[in-house]
């Protein structure tokens, strides 16, 4: 390629931070031909799932940068997506789109409502794209389409009521309610901007959010702050901890009361069968999930304890949701 | 009455604690007639419903009291009030039961899992009334059906998702979703019993519970025991803060700050349209529903704010939801 637009200059698929590659994608199973878009505010997952339910072409390509509302970039890049991916598969003939981005979104209007750090406010993203595509296009928010994913295919997949908690760079989590995703126009799950604490001050303007206390991002940012040295990422800290670090080890252990506090506030309130964890702190494996038991079962009196079980769809659950709610409007 | 078994020997009428009588009852609306109970750790509310819905003999008298399980001598008690009441009212005759109690109920299966107060565990309530009063019996918890009463006939009746509070002795919650209430198999809405501070230890077993700071009794309890004085009510707490005593203003905000916390707690993980708070501690009007909008505001950012409305049916919303669920089944 040699256009020197932005927006359509799509670079080679990028790897994780960690250095991963992309983890391999569970198939869908049998239905129409479909494809799928994971944006966030780094980058975009995409993904063309033929009828056997098997991806081609997937990749990870940077989220295209603008100041302010970044809508117009945003969906100039999905149709260069679209088109190199149909390209490359000529077989594959997509019947429909799921396109699914972070922050508040109303499904049922098609908006992405609010995203700070996408730009945009009540962007009419569904029906752009469905123009821009020339396909009908399902929208949805990415974690809650993960829970979808995790509900049909992953982790979730015995449980009616679960919370699903991704924990990465923040936190975001999405309720499942009688099998089904809740909502609430969009507002529901925001489990990462729940106050836990009385502060720092969260990026999203209130303080003492879960995310801005036990984020992997915030483990790593209080690790920083505390001791000057950059670690190598939250599971760098977690290890730190581990080997005797006691600035490390009382960072961890703040993030984990406060996941605990979260959790507790759940269990109580909503009461889930489980709750499934994934991004990145999932893979600390028994780190978390040991510590996490323990310390809601101590928590807690006669309320009944959700099991809490790993993301089985890891890195692709809102690509595989994306997918899963493109065939339900193909 | 002249028999001295406790459990059949039934006192007058009782008044509220307060000495306000009992309020009046909002009629159900036409249907057919039926029993109904709401009992509590303290008293039974008990009332006849015509075809009208108009309630019959209403009143209060005590829960008999014995050591460990309570559930013999409640059943014999309520066989003689409904005896008592069909004596009264021979032109009405009731086709069903509606019994709500407290603590952790499974209605599906009829049980009393579990209730601090009444000292049972996984008690047949539903059958065994069914088989004493010869009837067809509804059994619920009693804030869940005081949530239906709500949400059919009072302060949640234009709100599909809404999360019912009663704030007295102790505080009690329950969820509505898609205009119906949520169970989770009878664990759900414990929002008096989720964690918002390190302590106290509240009688639960857990520590720092919403109830041990924040319900009308801890408020009492804790100016009792920071100042000696024993206060009328947390009424009386409320009114020495507004008159410049200290402890009271310091206990106060604090219990203002823990039901701040779990609001917005609820608004950012279930973002219902409505909280409607009912109980004695709402009675305070102005001095709790504009501090708490006021600080839920203040404490949050992005989030989609419910409305804070007073609940409508006041004590009688238990019996009343009582009723509604006996009509289910008549």
């Amino acid at each position: 390629m040699t256009r020197s637009d932005p927006a359509a200059s799509v670079p080679d698929v990028v790897r994780d931070a960690s250095g991963e590659a992309l983890a391999a994608v569970r198939g869908l199973g049998a239905g129409v031909p479909v494809l799928a878009f994971d944006v966030g505010g780094t980058d975009i997952k995409s993904a063309l799932f033929d009828a056997d339910g098997t991806a081609h072409g997937l990749r990870r390509t940077p989220t295209p940068i603008v100041d302010g509302d970044r809508t117009e970039v945003l969906i100039e890049r999905l149709g260069v997506l679209a088109a190199e991916l149909r390209a490359a598969h000529p077989d594959v003939e997509p019947q429909a789109v799921g396109l699914v981005v972070p922050g508040i979104v109303d499904a049922d209007a098609g908006l992405g409502v609010f995203a700070s750090n996408l730009g945009w406010h009540d962007s009419p993203l569904r029906d752009l794209a469905s123009v821009r595509l020339g396909l009908p296009v399902a929208f949805d928010h990415d974690v809650r389409a993960a829970s979808w994913a995790e509900r049909l295919l992953g982790g979730a997949r015995d449980y009616e009521n679960a919370v699903v908690l991704v924990i990465g760079t923040g936190i975001a989590g999405a309720l499942l309610v009688g099998g089904v995703p809740y909502t609430a126009g969009g507002y529901a799950g925001e489990i990462g901007h729940s106050p836990v604490a009385e502060g720092p001050i969260c990026p999203c303007g209130a303080r003492g959010c879960l995310e801005a206390v036990a984020s992997a991002g915030a483990i790593a940012r209080r690790y920083h702050a505390a001791t000057g040295i950059v670690p190598n990422g939250a599971k760098d800290v977690i290890a730190r901890a581990a080997a005797g670090d006691q600035a490390a080890a009382d960072i961890w252990n703040s993030a984990l009361d406060a996941l605990t506090l979260s959790l507790a506030q759940l269990t109580a309130v909503i009461a889930p069968e489980a709750v499934v964890i994934g991004g990145g702190l999932s893979r600390a494996g028994g780190a978390l999930f040991d510590e996490l038991r323990e310390r809601l079962a101590a928590r807690l009196s006669f309320h009944r304890l959700p099991v809490l079980v790993p993301a089985e769809l890891s890195g692709n659950a809102g690509l595989l949701g994306a997918a899963l709610r493109a065939r339900e409007v193909a």
